[in-house]
This record gives C-alpha cells, sequence and structure tokens, in this order.
C-alpha cells in the first residue's frame, strides 16, 4: 500500500475488466471476440489513438484514500467517480495534518517567482523562513485542534464543531471509476500543472493502474509523455 | 445464461463488489469497518430505506445483452450505462429477427383497449388475426433482408445497405453499471408499465444480480413489490 | 439577492426553459404542442406524479453562490452540477468566516442530545458556553488568517499557504443544473436530516425557482412536505 | 430553420449563457468579472488550449430535431445531453422515410472502396445501380407501412405493431446540453469518420451555434480544423 505525503496512502481495493476485456468490448462493434496478444496490441493502441474510448469504460478500480481535505477539494471535482467519505458530522476527524517538507516549500517557491515575474515584487522564500513557517503552521493546527475539542466537550455539534478544521486536515474516502476516467483523472493530475500533493496520489494510482492494467497503461503513458515533453 | 425472447440473452460478463463492500464503504462516514452479518444487514436496511445510495455506487455488473433494436433503444436511455455494441457501420447485422407469440400480442391486446376504453374505436385482435399479422411481419422481415444483402451485394456502403433494417433486428451490446444504477434500471423496467419485451431483460438481470448480491437485492425487491402493488 | 447566514447570499445568474417548455418537450413523445393553462396542469402533475422526468431537464437555472467552505463541502457531492468556484490557488481567500448565531448552536444541541440519547452522556451546551466557544472560534479564524499571510508574505506559494485556512472560511461559486437535478438537491438538502446551513441555500433556491417556474414548484413542495412531515 | 436531408430539421428552441458568461464563469477563480471584448478573448483563447473546460458548461442549448431513426441511435450515444423523443409506444410514427441521393450512394461507395482495397471484391456501385436499389428500398418502406398499418388496424399494440419500422424511418425528439458537451458532439461528429448524415446535423448546429457564441465558435473551429486537415 503506497504511502504519499506525511500520513497519506493510496490502498487498491478491487479492479474489474482487463487489458483483454477491453478488446472483447470493443470487439462487440464487429461481432467478434478476443484474438490473443500480442495481435491485438495493434487494436488497442487503435482505440486509444482515435479516442474510441467507450471500451475503456468496462473495467475500473476502486481505491481507499486517505489526503488533506484541500486534496479532496480538487479530487471531488471530478465528478465521474463515486465517492464515499469520512463525514466530520457524524464522528469527529482524527487530529492529523499536513506538513509539507521544507523541500517542497521550497520548490514551489520557484515556480511562484517564475509565474510572478510580471512587476509583482515578491520576497524568495528561504530554508530558514519556510522553516519559522512551519512552526507557525503546526502551531495554528495545535490550536484549531484545541478550539474543535473544546467545542465537542462544551456539546457544540459535531457539524459546527468542525468549523476550525483547516483545510490541511486529513480526511479519508473511497473512490471508484471506470478506467477511461481514471486515465482522464490522470491525465490531469499527473501534470506539472496539477498541485504537487495530489500529483503525489496521481502517480501512485498510476503504478497501481500499471499492473493491472499493463497493455492500456504503457499507451497512456506515452501520450501522456508527448503531450507534456517540455 | 437465460434467454431471453425467440433468440435473445441476458450473460453476466463479470461484477465487482459484495454486500459486504457496500458496508465497508459506507462506515467510511464514520471511520469503522464491516462488522459482520446478520448485524450489518440492519445498516444495508438502513441506508436503502433512507436512500443513502452512494455506497450501493462501490459495486457492480457488465452483462452482454441480445435483444431487437427498439428494446435497445429504450435501454440507451439511461445514459448512467456504458455501452458497446454491434454496429452496422462495421459489420452486417445477422438475419434474426424477433417475433413476437401470440400468447404475447394477445395479451398486450387486452391492455391496450382497456388504456383506449375513452371512446377510440377498435376492434380486440383475436388469435387468428394474430397469427395473420405475424405472418405478415415475418413476410417483411425477409423482404427486408432481401433489400440489405441487395444493397450490400451491389456495393451500397454498410451503413446506408442498412436502412432497411427493422427495429425488429436482433443488435447485441456489452453494458456496464454500478449497482445503484442497475437498481434504478430494474426499478423502471420491472414494472408493468415497461413494455413486455424490456421486462423479461430486467427480471432475466434482476435473477442474476440477486445471486451475487443477495443481502442488497432482497431490500431492493421489498420496496418494488411495496411501490407495485395493486 | 437573498443573503445566507452572515456574509453569505444566493444570486440567480440565468434561467432557461418553463412550465410550458416542459410540457412542450413531454408531448414530443406524442407529437404533440402545449395546450395551455390550467388545461396542461393535468400532464404537469401527471409526470411529475409518474416520475417522468426528463422533460424537467428541458429547464434549469445558474446561481451565483458564497457559502463556507464545509457547505461547498456537501455541495460538491451533486455531481451532475456544473461548478466555477474560487481558486486559494490563484487569489488569497478574502478573510471572511461563517461566525454561528447563539441560538444555531442552542437549536443543534438539542438535536444532537436527543440522537445521542441512547446512553452518551454529553453536557447540554448553555448559552454562556455557547458564546465562550465562538469567542474561541472567532480567535483561531484571526490566529489563521496571520499565519495564512505571514505565508504569503514571506513567499510560501498561494497553495501552501492556505493550509490553516479553516473549514468555516467563505468561498465563492457558481453553479449551472437542469431543473430536474435543482430539484433533487432540494429533495436532499431542503429536510431537516440536511445540515442547517446548507438548508438555509436551499431554502432561497427554492424561493428563487418558485418565482420563475411557480407550476412545477407547487408540484414539487406538495411531494416535499408529502414525504417530510413529522 | 435549417432543413437536413429529404425530411430532417434542426430547429433551435432556446440557448443560454454566452460567451461573455463563460468569461464570468472562469473569473470565479480569481474573484474578478467581466473586462470586455477584445480583451478577454484572450483568457477565452487560454481556457480554450489549455482544456478548462468546465467554464463553458455555463452556456447551452436545446434544439428539436427530426432525423432517421439510424441516425438517432449513434446521437443517444452521447450521454450528456437530455433526451425527449417521439414515442411508438404512445403514437403511431409518421410515413416519413429517408431516401439517400444518388450522389450520396455514390460518394459513400468511393470511400467503401477504398477502406476496402485490402483483397477484398467488391463491384464499385454505378448510378444506374444505386436507382434500382433506391426503388427497392422505397418499396420495402411502404411494405414495411402497410404491415405496419395492417398491425395497428387489427388491434396490434402500437409498441408491438411497430417492429416492421425501418431504421431509415423519421423520428423526432428535443435534445438539451451545455455548450462543453456540444462542443465535443460536433468534434466527433463533424468529421469525415461520422456518418454523412449525422454530419449533416452537426454541422447544422454549428452553424446555429456559431451565430449566438461567435468567440467561442472561431476556437472550436480553428481546433477543429487543424486536427482534421488532410
Amino acid at each position: 500500500m503506497p504511502n504519499v505525503l506525511d500520513y497519506g496512502y493510496v490502498d487498491l481495493i478491487e479492479t474489474w475488466g482487463s487489458d483483454q476485456a477491453i478488446i472483447e468490448a470493443a470487439r462487440m462493434s464487429t461481432n467478434k471476440g478476443f484474438k490473443g496478444w500480442p495481435e491485438d496490441e495493434k487494436l488497442l493502441r487503435y482505440l486509444w489513438a482515435h479516442k474510441h474510448l467507450t471500451p475503456f469504460e468496462m473495467a475500473g478500480a476502486i481505491f481507499e484514500l486517505k489526503a488533506p481535505i484541500c486534496v479532496f477539494r480538487e479530487w471531488h471535482r471530478h465528478r465521474t467517480q463515486s465517492y464515499n467519505e469520512l463525514s466530520a458530522r457524524y464522528t469527529p476527524l482524527p487530529d492529523e495534518n499536513y506538513i509539507p517538507s521544507i523541500e517542497r516549500l521550497l520548490q514551489v517557491n520557484k515556480q511562484t517567482n517564475n509565474k510572478q515575474a510580471t512587476g509583482q515584487t515578491q520576497t524568495r522564500l528561504s530554508a530558514e523562513n519556510a522553516q519559522i513557517w512551519l512552526d507557525e503552521l503546526q502551531d495554528l493546527y495545535n490550536r484549531a485542534q484545541v478550539v474543535y475539542e473544546n467545542g465537542l466537550n462544551l456539546g457544540v455539534a459535531k457539524e459546527l464543531a468542525r468549523l476550525p478544521v483547516p483545510v490541511g486536515r486529513y480526511s479519508k474516502m473511497r473512490a471508484s471509476a471506470n478506467l477511461r476516467n481514471w486515465l482522464h483523472f490522470l491525465d490531469l493530475r499527473m501534470t506539472n500543472q496539477a498541485m504537487y500533493e495530489i500529483r503525489m496520489y496521481a502517480n501512485a494510482i498510476f503504478d497501481t493502474l500499471n499492473e493491472i492494467f499493463p497493455r492500456t497503461m504503457v499507451l497512456f503513458a506515452e501520450t501522456f509523455q508527448e503531450n507534456n515533453k517540455t
């Protein structure tokens, strides 16, 4: 089970279909079946290259995921997945919060300065200041947890007591989608434009799907690299 | 593999998830897991009764289906399923056509006369006339096939040569959906309001799902009978 | 423009379709058109009562909404709506945070104690303690904003500087859906089971749609009251 | 109202949103609004080029369409549209059937021979044979209508009496989708790979949308031509 960030993970629950099942579904159109590998790699490549993507809906996967709320906020914009998430209305959220590494903070800073080259003055983040801010962040996480627990202890309803919880707090969910939709998710979330944190989850999902659907994933990877080369 | 109508069938290709997986998904909200049967039947019933239906999206099934085009025309209005169908653009459709039984023709006639009691004159269909019409129908099917083949032989493109093919012609497809969406399909297509032919397919799908997801299907069946009792 | 909670609002941007357009769409099935009101109220009622809901997809509405992040977290589970939201990756979130009223805190407390009557000991929230906690909450909001701004000033990337932002912080979005899907949203979010805060938004949306689609909304309201009477 | 094929049409019923509304929705992310044309054409182009497509969901259109059943069979695979169609279960289908032109038959023939150059022997369709086949097709249409009417007159239920109706028979529907989904439809159905008949409908829809959303459609057209140049 791949760990992601400081407390997160990507845990494969179940898959259905296979590279072969995709071929069988595609062959419905011509009233034929699977012929065998490597012969049918040609058809798989043709389907992918010409965006005949419905056969890729005949496979899929379910993952259990633990990630910061701000990552799930982006994730849930993918409206073709099914979600069941931990609910702060029903149970208090465990006190686990995302603290980025110094390296992550500094790496982003380069990108940021780059983008904002058009006139905006901005201090370049130093390693020292990064550590200072991370200490402030940890302190804020601690303080938020105190207010959260005070509310619960005083009898504030769970759904209101959560108001101070920061978007860096970890949550958990299961997410199900067919392979076509997982590939679309990866296509958007494995790029450099995607937030680093969600990219780490996308990469872990890619690695897992790569073991289950190797012939499809090699095609995806080719296209992805072609579209994202610098 | 259940046969349906004169040439049709419902063939289960694959399922994913289980009654237990539905409970596990639902328990994500409270950060707990599956406790065991029969204890968790209470939660399953609660989810179903209160329409907390997203956990039922964590299971699903893929079927291969053979049915008349007019049945698939209704089927494809269900936009939450994934489809791969035999295509007359790529391969000539086999010459198999739906001939209803005499009993089916007469049964419908009762319903029809009933509905049209408001002034519309209509001859009640006799068994004799039913047979006469079925002969005309078979004759038309034969004639349509001749025109279809003539077109193909003359060099008319497949996609145009199909124009004479009647909507009683059989086609084939694979259909994939999660369990929530299959249950919605069954809820609409197992009723007496649904066309008899699609109802036969829905019944066969119900029987198959009943073996795979017995605890969920018993809840569905209770609600369905409650909503459809006369 | 109806205000909701302390800083939120529901602002109608645009609608399409009408009660009449729903009738026209339904009459496609019989190759006829709109006959006039009140005559066609009978058909509208029939469609609604028998859940022939596709004609209600031929109308819709777009709203601009301002609400706390924890409300939008629930909202985004409705996967049939289209969303464009304020992004903390692109711009710092304004420092506006939801402070519930004392009445709201105490009202919830009754429900909570009620639900948890089965053995769990819980202090009943007093008005005094409610005020104490709201002060702690405001203090935490202030502290979170300081950490957020410190991060931005030090050069932490916006997407990371937001980590301390609490889920009580306001965000903004536009949401578009067809009428069928808005009615499903209202059906789930106007009930007592829904969180009070999202219910206030649902009520405001109901009032707005009521002016645009009066004949449809009266049918919705009848069913809703029937299903939610105590 | 553009006519399409021999009896079909594309009739715009309603639109919502505008090029400007797309910009306004996109600017939600940065908490800003519409700045004006031509200035904001740059942002529109950026959204389109980088596939930030959700703002294009904040506009849309509803069409009434008349087309052969085999065209609607392809159309209904687009699961993001809403449909209300003439139903042969409720009313007899008018006796209007698609007869392709000689030019259309011969044009397809070239493509077909081209594709099937790999060994398959096929008589090239002559204009004379095309006319012979069209006469056979018209004759089959006539005969199917006789069997259809005989069934209805004898008291066969409408839903069964339709079995002989050919897929060249015209049907009618309304279809609603947001602009993002219409553009996806056009992208697939305006190409040479699409069946000529559905392409004619796609072209008519393009022309209509071009008048309502001119700045968006010029971007679509650029990309489409780039992707489909020979």
